[in-house]
């Protein structure tokens, strides 16, 4: 192979190299990818601290500060990021809020009230599915105002919804980093983890986790305990054979609810077996 | 009007007038009120003020404190607290969690990871949908642990599920009272805002109805339970007392899947001291 050829083969495969990593890099990204959280004007760097945690546990990277009034680099903001400092302190800062959204499509403004003019108002769980539906080259920003005030109106008016997180009429005033854990919370729910089949509903006679240690117990393994549990409280003269009443119906309700497995049934017949074994010795 | 008319009107207004303030009474009462948040040996007094805060925001009034290390009335507690600072000085303390679980029938565990015996493992919102499901009298507890470790075993073993908030891989350590918030925040969505907007259609659950004809065992009564049922398998040999494994863990899991009610759990105890009488007679 001359020269030419081994650079012109060199080039395509590096081409193919990278062309190969987007696509990986594509199918890696996820809709989280394209969320940023933007803090307008926070007066308490603790609160950015805590921020960067709340995100970083969701996997939402993105931090945005506008003109933030207290520094995202002192000791208690780096306290309270705790394994999320990275996040913290790669956070861009811009001196305005247009400069943050320079890029983003979808602008949600979290809101606590009302306003003068009426806003289209949604709750998390509506604005998460709405991000499910935006098409996938833009950039979603969710605003948070300042600790004492919230956003302006005018700072307000560059969303396209505003977002108001729904809580008690007595006392609905959120610190802002928590509502920043609700909300990354909420959108890692409807665009991660629902369609993960997570949220599927469980029947709770069911184990709730997808491995267990034992088998359940079979139909069969079932009666041959509830006959054992009967010959026991027999035995025991704790159940009359000639009236047996409700209580075999009410053991078995109980047991049916607890869906033994196949190790605790045998437990349980264990525990009968030397309770008769006892009763045999008298 | 003469005065005998005049003293049976103003009667049946005084009666009227009180009949409609319990069903006032009764119509605001909501489930939330019978929903507590433990929080077990937490180390940060910021945390507890963080947290009463949360609870607050979502309608959820009952602190619990486990042997706190750090008092909840230091300047930084009632500080983070904000608004919330009466709820966070109306906590109560116990000094064992036994102690605070002892009013309650249904206990949700929050926990990061898989333990060596698997437990029913669910998300918020499968929790907050057990909640839902659960009858009127039982008294709810969500459980949180140390800041640096999390609830031990022994906790955890205490619990019917174990709640865990899906998180990133990355990075899945959620600030104490930021994981308070989220569980707050999906209790309130799914006990009183998604019935406001929405019929609930309740699938058949642990009890299978909200109506059953006995309450739930409390905390209390399972611990006696608990208790008799080791003495009784110590009296028949069949649990080692100087080596008990981890059976009575076992046990504990098993029964915790049954949510015994009152009744059967009486019913229980019945069997085994009908067993402890038959061994004292031989």
């Amino acid at each position: 192979m001359n020269r030419t050829t081994l650079v012109l083969v060199v080039g395509a495969c590096i081409r193919s190299l990278v062309s190969f990593s987007c696509i990986a890099v594509a199918c890696l990204m996820n809709d989280l990818d394209r969320i940023s959280i933007v803090m307008v004007h926070t007066t308490d760097s603790g609160n950015l601290g805590s921020a960067a945690r709340a995100m970083k546990t969701m996997g939402i990277h993105d931090l945005r500060l506008v003109a933030p009034e207290d520094s995202p680099d002192t000791a208690k903001a780096i306290a309270r990021a705790s394994g999320a400092a990275d996040l913290l302190l790669a956070a861009r800062q811009f001196d305005t809020l247009e400069e943050a959204l320079a890029d983003c499509s979808l602008v949600f403004g979290a809101s606590a009230r009302k306003r003068t003019i009426p806003w289209p108002l949604i709750t998390p769980p509506v604005m998460a599915d709405l991000v499910l539906k935006e098409p996938v080259e833009g950039r979603v920003a969710v605003l948070f105002g300042r600790e004492d005030n919230g956003l302006t109106n005018e700072e307000l008016s560059l969303c396209h919804y505003h977002v108001t997180i729904p809580c008690s009429d007595e006392y609905c005033v959120l610190n802002v980093s928590q509502a920043i854990q609700v909300i990354c919370y909420q959108l890692r729910q409807s665009l991660v983890e629902r369609p993960k089949g997570e949220e599927a509903a469980l029947d709770t006679g069911s184990f709730g986790l997808r491995e267990w240690d034992a088998p359940p117990a079979t139909g069969e393994e079932m009666e041959r305990f509830f006959r054992h549990l009967e010959e026991t409280l027999v035995a025991l003269e704790f159940l009359k054979h000639e009236n047996p009443g409700q209580l075999m119906t009410r053991m078995r309700r109980m047991f049916g609810r607890i869906r033994p497995d196949h190790m605790e049934v045998n437990v349980l017949r264990g525990v009968l077996t030397a309770m008769q074994k006892k009763l045999r010795g008298q």
